[in-house]
């Protein structure tokens, strides 16, 4: 089939290559398909929100209270996932994977609640192994019961004050990349603030054990958003469908379960490279290299969301373009075959 | 009214700065149509499609005569630019300045026809001065004539075989960068076709007197599709429009009329940093960075129809999104504000 889809692009009345990364992302379509007409079916965004436990100590530029009033504020419309998901046709899934209410919960989230927030990584381990192994089965539960059984291409999006200090330590503790390298700003903080945070992960590094095993892992530092996009992750692709990855906080529930099967990387569309300097990084330990970057650190999912139009772009030159003997153009000199 | 978009764009929920170049776009909209409500109406592309005398050398991997068959692909819908246009929702004017036709001309193009392709560069000028002045003038014709009045941004795309070699002459002219670093593949040749190329455009070059003269450089080297497209580059700008920048051969287009007054960058969106090498030399020349960098090098504006979504998203965050105190979010602590 390889062949066949390169030739399938190759026909196509344009110079060979052209197209570059859109025909990149057109084959791996093809190849995720097995087809040659990619299909790109009721596009589902699933977005998890969650607190952390080591949100009490300084490691965010916002109190951990956001994390409530985003989640209202997503489900309102108002928020940038919710304004790019509209303007792209993408539909959205909000699952409560354990935010820390105070009052009543809203109506219209998915309800996998593990608890209001992990436990802080500081002063043990974030979650116990049998909340990790729920997280992942509560994910996977989210594609198979939440989402429309027709889609073929689903996003990531999360939502937890304090997360990006969790996926820098998970970040670190998969690849083997420093900590020091895989800690950022987050949603703001710099000077004094920055280096408050990396002080504080550094503390919690040092209080956990070295391990490689990713559920491990997840336990020590993880968020219950993340563990269950971990697992949403993995169902998605056992479905066969095309996971699109955002910043860095998806791309260390992506990592998670990676490091179980690296296969998972050949559904995968990292999406954006983000602001948070260690998205760089640890996108070049996985060998992969994002559609976008636009500086953007938002997170939600919106770089997924942004980037979706990109994405269709790559299965419609493919599903609608002419080809050469089709529209009676010349095929190139046999320099533009080869190049 | 910059310090009211500054103002507009922080009031979004959302870290400042998060939403990166999207901001960026946002706030250059906002400028250009003195509003804190961007309003992208009715997108418009235009696609000029011309031959070139220097194309009887060897400067491209095809032959003339794909300049007509691409034409006529455009025409029926089957090339990468008509497809992405109907993706994306946007208009597409076809624009006939001066293809060397064998036989019957195609229905459906705007007739600005100014002969069978320019002159060859290698034995004289490209264009007589007046040519030069007929196209510029041709170009504001089509945006005024050719498009909706209501039209708030355009993007401009070509068709030429031959035409990334003038693009090189043009830009090497009006920057100053080497000749060498502006002379790339085009749509596909290598090695010894590259250097041939090379060669060829050194001697076109070495025939020439040196020129500050944007016309005169026009004259020189330039195609009838680029003098067109700078015209009409020049009228959206007038009209107070937005200008999507496609690759190479809009960006020497767009050098043309920058040259004659810089202000013209203001409206301009460069939507595709191209494969072709001297394009990222020339964007540092002025100022600017692409918003996408996909590796693409197809040409006839499919750059400007696949960035588009995001210059959507863009205008639709600060139109769509909720403010902090619309949906009762904190807003972060001193050093967040301060990122």
């Amino acid at each position: 089939m390889t062949e066949q889809i390169a030739q399938a692009i190759n026909n196509k009345t344009k110079p060979r290559g052209s197209l570059g990364r859109l025909e990149d992302i057109a084959a791996q379509i093809c190849r995720v398909q097995n087809t040659t007409s990619p299909r790109l079916v009721k596009p589902t965004m699933a977005v998890f929100a969650a607190d952390h436990g080591l949100a009490a100590e300084p490691v965010s530029a916002y109190p951990r209270e956001v994390t409530i009033q985003m989640a209202y504020n997503i489900l309102a419309g108002g928020a940038g996932i919710s304004v790019f998901c509209r303007q792209n046709g993408i539909d959205m899934v909000v699952v409560d994977a354990g935010v820390a209410w105070e009052g009543d919960k809203p109506q219209g989230m998915v309800d996998h609640w593990m608890g209001p927030g992990t436990a802080s990584s500081l002063t043990g381990d974030a979650m116990t192994a049998e909340q990790v192994q729920q997280c992942y089965a509560a994910g996977a539960a989210v594609v198979d019961q939440s989402t429309d059984p027709a889609c073929t291409i689903m996003g990531f999006g999360e939502l937890g004050i304090g997360n990006t200090s969790a996926s820098s330590l998970i970040a670190a503790a998969v690849t083997g990349i420093p900590l020091e390298d895989c800690v950022g700003p987050g949603s703001g903080l710099a000077g004094d603030g920055l280096n408050r945070k990396l002080e504080l992960l550094r503390e919690v590094w040092d209080r956990h054990p070295r391990s490689h095993d990713p559920r491990q892992i997840m336990a020590m530092y993880g968020g219950f958003e993340i563990a269950q996009m971990t697992g949403a992750m993995r169902r998605a692709y056992e479905l066969g469908r095309i996971i699109m990855i955002d910043g860095f906080v998806a791309t260390a529930a992506f990592l998670a379960t990676w490091a179980e099967d690296p296969s998972i990387v050949d559904n995968a569309i990292f999406c954006h490279e983000s602001g948070e300097p260690g998205h760089r990084r640890v996108l070049d330990h996985l060998g992969v290299k994002a559609l976008l970057r636009l500086g953007m650190r938002l997170g939600e999912g919106t770089g997924c969301a942004v980037a979706y139009p990109i994405i269709v772009s790559a299965a419609t030159f493919l599903n609608d373009m002419a080809d050469f003997e089709q529209a009676g153009v010349s095929t190139g000199a046999p320099e533009a075959a080869a190049a």
